[in-house]
């Protein structure tokens, strides 16, 4: 028998409405034919309540305390939502991170699994029973309760399918899948059928609010295919990952390009009249990293020959703007640099597709399309499947746009009003 | 170091301010040279409001999801009082009932508890710092979550003293200790200042609101001191089973009566025209247990030599009278009866007392009083230290004072305004 796991976000277990919908599609899964795990996030605003009462007592929680404070929010939904499916004539039986043998290492808040023994799991689907998991959270070797952090309960889910050889980790979200583009900015977007992994990692990373990059590595790394879709029609999703090679689905040939990201949370780091000698920018982004900042693209002037001094510019996410400029005038002295520029009205779009490995030309075309939307370009970066650049934050949208419209992206007409037509 | 139990319920952490004041007072038992554990309830309604989200999609949940689901109220409160106390400077971390090694056997929503492995909170207090414990929960066997039941935030206290070796269980109430009768009814019933644990059992058992009878008996099995006192001061309250013997405030001689206990929630069945041979009492009684009710009192009358046939009262609570009576109709066959009465207009009265054993008399005071009250005694049942009457449920309190006075528990007039004073 086919085995789905299947994970249930915090906005599709908000009430109990809510809860016996979600019951009713796992009820009918099972009834299909399948084995089903389920997991599943706190109800709605739970854990920000949760966060809010710890904050009344004090403004430093201990990591400990707060994990096993917010753990209180899958447990509640997990037994709710087990007894809603128990209603519908099916057992049903709810398990803690720690029940359904999710290890972790002890990094309260953040915790990485280092393995999932499922042994109850496995034996509640034997015994013709749904088990639904608590996501986001597990135990560490001291039996304390850690979570996951953010995109924990996607990250539970795959891990789960994983270590159950489940055929697929259905990610259930209030949108029909992925998109080529924002539908809010492209309302010509097209929901993607099917996506490599490495594709969508890169498409998170640049900005994409999608998938947590980390789920998405763990089901690379372990084959598992993910399919994510909407908990509100039965619809085919976006597959990620999935050998499509046999499926009646998959196009004779993939698409060059996947989609279009977007992201305006970056800021610009510009360190003026560096000296340029060797070893100068290893120790300004040794005092970057000190600050914690996660660089995102750099780029090296050519320095000038009359004075020895280049400028250096960076990216980075607008939150790590300030630690980071105070750190780099802190060490003013030992980097020796002229003067310093924050520049936060930036924007980047990048264009993400496996095919671009073995087709010449992309770049061009993706400049030759900004030129013609007259949109400068004030950075570029690439990896082997994407190339994204830096705009001026106000003619970002455009940029996206232009882009999209450039790589045959846009849908027809009417596909793009049902698109645009959701709100999302 | 002595070491300290305090058990908190839920209206002492029912919002963050109460939490705040709950923790200063455990950093203040801590700082004055105590290691301290601490039980606590759920906070305030919290029960309350998870048994309405199950009732929102289900009618009858199962037991064991019901567990995991009321389990997340005291994993709320711990963890909030853990940070406050850690707020106040003193190390503390929460357990679960499983972490703090309470076992149990699979009995969900009313588990007992069949050991307890206390090692990481013992490990705790070694370390310095103070250890929470969730209240009301254990782990079964089979690594199941279970709860007590009522009552079991206390018997999660007295178990942990018990394991600890504790010098003393503290129970914390919004009262000032166990009094002498309801200062409701009786506004100069005194404080007791200490009370052995047979009595205690009694006064619960016949209706006194006071501990639960299973934390009592628990601690009587293993010699756990318990401390019922006010969460809104640092006075004295009432010691259980504390051998005061060579304490300062023991007394000369121990008082011959601890208290006068009340109970209005029972009803009274009789069964009338039962034929008088040997085994039909057993046979009714056999039904009735088949029913669940709990039966407290049995009066039998003298059979009629013309008619063969007598009549049976008993006492039961009143929660129990509908099923009973429907099982006794069922039974009408069998049973042979005339006819069934119910009476739910009654009151009981008992008064409680270790001495009573060596001071012969009690019972013609007790009876002499309600006379000289004018109060009609209905049925009597006794033990070794406890003397129970049933009345009129309208003239339950004029009996409650009558036997009051009659065994000089009334305090002085102005110890009578401090404790009518507290509008208890």
């Amino acid at each position: 028998m086919p085995l789905v796991v299947q994970k249930f976000g915090g906005s599709s277990v908000a009430d109990a409405t809510s809860i016996k919908r979600v019951a009713k599609r796992i009820v009918e899964t099972k009834e299909a034919g399948n084995d089903v795990v389920v997991v599943v996030s706190a109800m709605g605003d739970t854990t920000d309540e949760l966060l809010d009462l710890a904050a009344s007592v004090t403004a430093k929680p201990a990591e400990r305390e707060l994990d096993i404070l917010l753990t209180a929010g899958e447990r509640i939904s997990m037994a709710i939502l087990a007894m809603a499916i128990s209603e519908l004539g099916v057992p049903a039986r709810s398990y803690t991170g720690q029940q359904a043998g999710v290890l972790t290492d002890a990094a309260h808040g953040k915790a990485s699994i280092v393995g999932v023994v499922p042994e109850r799991i496995a034996r509640t689907i034997q015994d013709g029973g749904v088990a639904i998991v608590a996501g986001f959270q597990g135990v560490s070797e001291t039996q304390d309760v850690t979570t996951l952090g953010r995109g924990g309960s996607d990250t539970t889910a795959v891990a789960l399918a994983a270590a159950l050889n489940a055929d697929v980790c259905e990610i259930y979200t209030d949108v029909d899948g992925l998109f080529t583009a924002d539908p809010r900015i492209v309302p010509s977007a097209r929901q993607i059928t099917s996506i490599t992994s490495e594709e969508t990692l890169e498409m998170a990373a640049h900005g994409a609010k999608i998938l947590h990059l980390r789920a998405v590595e763990y089901a690379r790394r372990y084959g598992v295919p993910i399919h994510v879709r909407s908990s509100f029609s039965s619809k085919r999703g976006t597959w990620i990952g999935h050998d499509d090679s046999q499926s009646e689905e998959s196009s004779m040939e993939d698409p060059i390009i996947a989609g279009v990201a977007h992201d305006r949370s970056q800021g610009k780091i510009t360190v003026i009249g560096v000296p340029d000698v060797p070893g100068a920018a290893a120790r300004l982004f040794a005092v970057v990293a000190g600050a914690g900042a996660n660089v995102d693209m750099i780029v090296q002037n050519v320095s000038s020959a009359a004075t020895g001094l280049t400028d250096i510019s960076f990216t980075l996410p607008e939150a790590d703007g300030e630690a980071t400029i105070a750190a780099l005038r802190a060490a003013a002295g030992d980097l020796g640099y002229a003067d310093l520029r924050y520049d936060d009205q930036i924007g980047k779009v990048s264009l993400v597709g496996a095919g671009m490995r073995s087709h010449p030309g992309v770049s061009a075309k993706l400049f030759n399309a900004l030129f013609d939307a007259g949109i400068n370009i004030e950075m570029i970066s690439t990896s082997e499947i994407r190339i994204s650049v830096v705009t001026r934050a106000d003619v970002l949208d455009d940029a996206v746009r232009a882009v999209h419209t450039a790589f045959d992206l846009d849908s027809s007409e009417s596909e793009a009003v049902v698109y645009g037509g959701t709100g999302r």
